[in-house]
């Protein structure tokens, strides 16, 4: 077989990415939607889509390796391709995170004596639509738009700060409600997690763009 | 300036991420003397090693992509330089976890009431020496050795859980240590954390000696 031409293999590592990122923002919601309606076949449907994004982990990351192996790219390509193998492995673990959440609302099915009230939807209102925008920098190759990402982060660290204190406060005042206030938590640190790897997605358009590198970075330009 | 010859490049690539795995590990002993011994010293000394593993970071990325862009490697090095990456990304995230770790020992410290038992100073025991195995396998270029790490996994998987159970019900139990044992299940967590990464790091070892990738497929080469 031929090797195709560079630009095709370059357009099939952005169309697999922005496939994958499809995938990864439907296991969020899918997960969410678990966690807030303690809705059994939402988390099955997670479950059912990590076979499909390790698959298409491995494929970007192939492609990835044979676009540097065989065509030696330079500069804005070289770039690209680079980008392009962090988004993809900051995707996976998004979609790993989906699991977890996933994983917890079916923890939550079993244990939930009582409802817990916590401001976790409106964590998730937050933090799915990080990761939507970083892909939307991406593919406009757009670095203001990427920069919107990494400055939405803050909020979303001060609401899983009151997301916290609440949910211990619940604990102390209620020992049954201990296992559900449990999972809530680690729910909502796996939003948090999401959020971050949406930042990480953002800094390596960033990167791709301009050739700045602003990891560790975010105060300077943020201000 | 000339550019320096591709096998000094290799060498000084090599060099600076030993050298951050040094530190990483430092970082984890450090942060699990502070979590165990409520060490106010030992937690400052992690928070201080923040800013030199990142600067390595950037510095083994940039010696990456200059070794990319510049020498349009092939084959074994191309994977070693891959590899690197990969590792480095790794080792930067196990940085963030040791310091997630030292900033639970500080909350311990400000709000233990009194003395939670757990089963973590083991964890700690086995998490570890995955990281320093797996910096080793990469050394010595052994599969044999990184397979290693990936099954020593399991029992961190295992003793998780009881720990897990175990703070649960005594959160249960008492209402006053809700605020240690979550310190102390999120401390857990980030050791299990690390373990995941020393994994992936492992994984990476593998893919560079022997060009197979493991990923998504623990259950094929543990048996």
């Amino acid at each position: 077989m031929m090797a195709r031409h560079f630009d095709e293999l370059l357009e099939e590592l952005r169309n697999k990415l922005l496939e994958m990122g499809e995938l990864v923002q439907a296991a969020i919601r899918e997960s969410v939607r678990a966690l807030e309606g303690a809705d059994e076949s939402a988390a099955q449907s997670v479950f059912r889509r990590e076979g499909d994004i390790n698959r298409l982990e491995l494929e970007i990351d192939g492609i990835a390796t044979k676009l540097l192996a065989l065509e030696q790219p330079v500069a804005g390509d070289l770039r690209f391709i680079t980008a392009a193998g962090k988004i993809n492995n900051n995707l996976e673990r998004i979609g790993d995170l989906a699991i977890n959440i996933a994983e917890r609302s079916e923890s939550l099915i079993q244990n939930r004596h009582f409802a817990v009230r916590t401001d976790i939807p409106r964590l998730a209102e937050l933090a799915e639509p990080m990761v939507h925008q970083a892909l939307e920098a991406f593919v406009k190759k757009d670095a203001t738009e990427a920069r919107a990402v990494l400055r939405a982060d803050d909020a979303i660290d001060d609401l899983r700060d009151a997301v916290f204190s609440d949910l211990i406060r619940q604990m102390k005042t209620n020992s049954q409600s201990v296992q559900t206030c449990v999972d809530l938590m680690f729910a909502a640190r796996s939003l948090e997690r999401i959020a971050d790897h949406a930042t990480n997605i953002a800094e390596a358009v960033v990167f791709m763009v301009e050739g700045v590198d602003l990891r560790h970075h975010h105060a300077e330009i943020s201000g």
